[in-house]
């Protein structure tokens, strides 16, 4: 194991950046946090000083023990597996594990790759509407949040899956931030609603959330 | 653990069953094939009767050890987890399962999202223009190969992580499989070329090809 401090490449609101920010937190690990702006001059991501660190041009991409790794839920898994310390994000229980990973999956996969700011400037683009985009993103997350709230109903305790914290809830709660933002109703998914009340009070989420970054625009933080 | 035989439930041409069923070889598990068409009368689904088995009307979906599994990456991980026999699909050492993982999500979550039947639908339906529809299909896949080919720079021996079959390799197949379904050209992708040719030799994944299943309509099938 390297041992010099891991630098977390990210930006405040993007949600895979987000899973991150929390379990690092959770797993007791102190790390750089450089900020990428996503909107900025058409996406730091894209300058020739970022692509040179990261050549895929995206967050999150954490500089940790020699790699730069990339892809959410793989740096989560990598953090569990290499770090003992802290929160354990996989639960060592094989049917727990595989529940975990799929509520988790439903998000990473099923929802957010229709949400991201590329995509939507994309149907915002091709359908020159911004009714249809919102249509878009409402179809999309709606779709999405019947699927978490079916998967809750079967294995949520006090959080997503049984009373323990685990990868699940790390997604869960970015994803509930940008149902909000995009005025997504939530009344008829009530476990969602409330696995999130939960979260909402742990303090390694309080200290990752959006609105208490370095680069929060002073409008929107909190302390 | 519950000896029934597993039930898939799958599409000859999802990629994401298509992953499962490699994995189910590769790990020597025997099990039943249920075809769901998702193309048929607006695709079984969303019968009444699939609905049943899995409500959130979708394939693959993995009847085994008395659990209704989800999320092909998710299953994987699972068959790997619980079945000893067979090839290693996670592989033990932590850089290279990082390394696999990441390339596997960079398809799940990168790339097939945006051109699952699905979504390309929707995209056909919201532009009203099938030559936009084609261009989506084609940013969407260039800009992820072009993520697996660095990926694959730095990562692939004979195979996508070194020189053993990972989960990595279980989601590259489809994905190039539908690559030339869509006359994506390839050509400067030399290592997910190579990996590919190495891969189409292995027996089981051979057994696993799309071409070759229960449901494949006659004018595709190989033998």
């Amino acid at each position: 194991m390297n041992s010099e401090k891991p630098i977390l490449y990210n930006y405040f609101r993007s949600s895979s950046s987000w899973r991150v920010r929390i379990a690092l937190e959770l797993k007791k690990i102190e790390y750089e946090y450089k900020p990428i702006n996503l909107i900025k001059e058409g996406g730091e991501q894209f300058t020739e000083e970022y692509t040179k660190i990261n050549p895929k041009q995206e967050v999150p991409a954490l500089k940790i023990d020699g790699q730069l790794l990339v892809q959410s839920l793989p740096i989560i898994e990598y953090l569990d597996e290499t770090r003992p310390d802290g929160v354990q994000l996989i639960p060592k229980d094989p049917i727990k594990r595989v529940k975990a990973r799929i509520i988790a999956e439903i998000i990473n996969s099923g929802i957010q790759p229709y949400q991201n700011a590329n995509v939507i400037k994309k149907i915002a683009q091709e359908t020159q509407s911004e009714e249809k985009k919102m249509e878009w993103i409402k179809f999309y997350l709606t779709k999405g949040f019947r699927a978490i709230e079916s998967a809750l109903v079967e294995s949520s305790g006090k959080y997503c899956v049984g009373d323990e914290i685990t990868i699940a809830d790390l997604c869960l709660v970015p994803q509930v931030y940008s149902a909000f933002r995009f005025n997504i109703d939530l009344t008829d998914f009530p476990n969602v609603r409330r696995v999130y009340a939960e979260l909402e009070k742990v303090p390694e989420f309080i200290k990752a959330h959006a609105h208490r970054q370095i680069d929060t625009p002073s409008e929107l933080r909190e302390n």
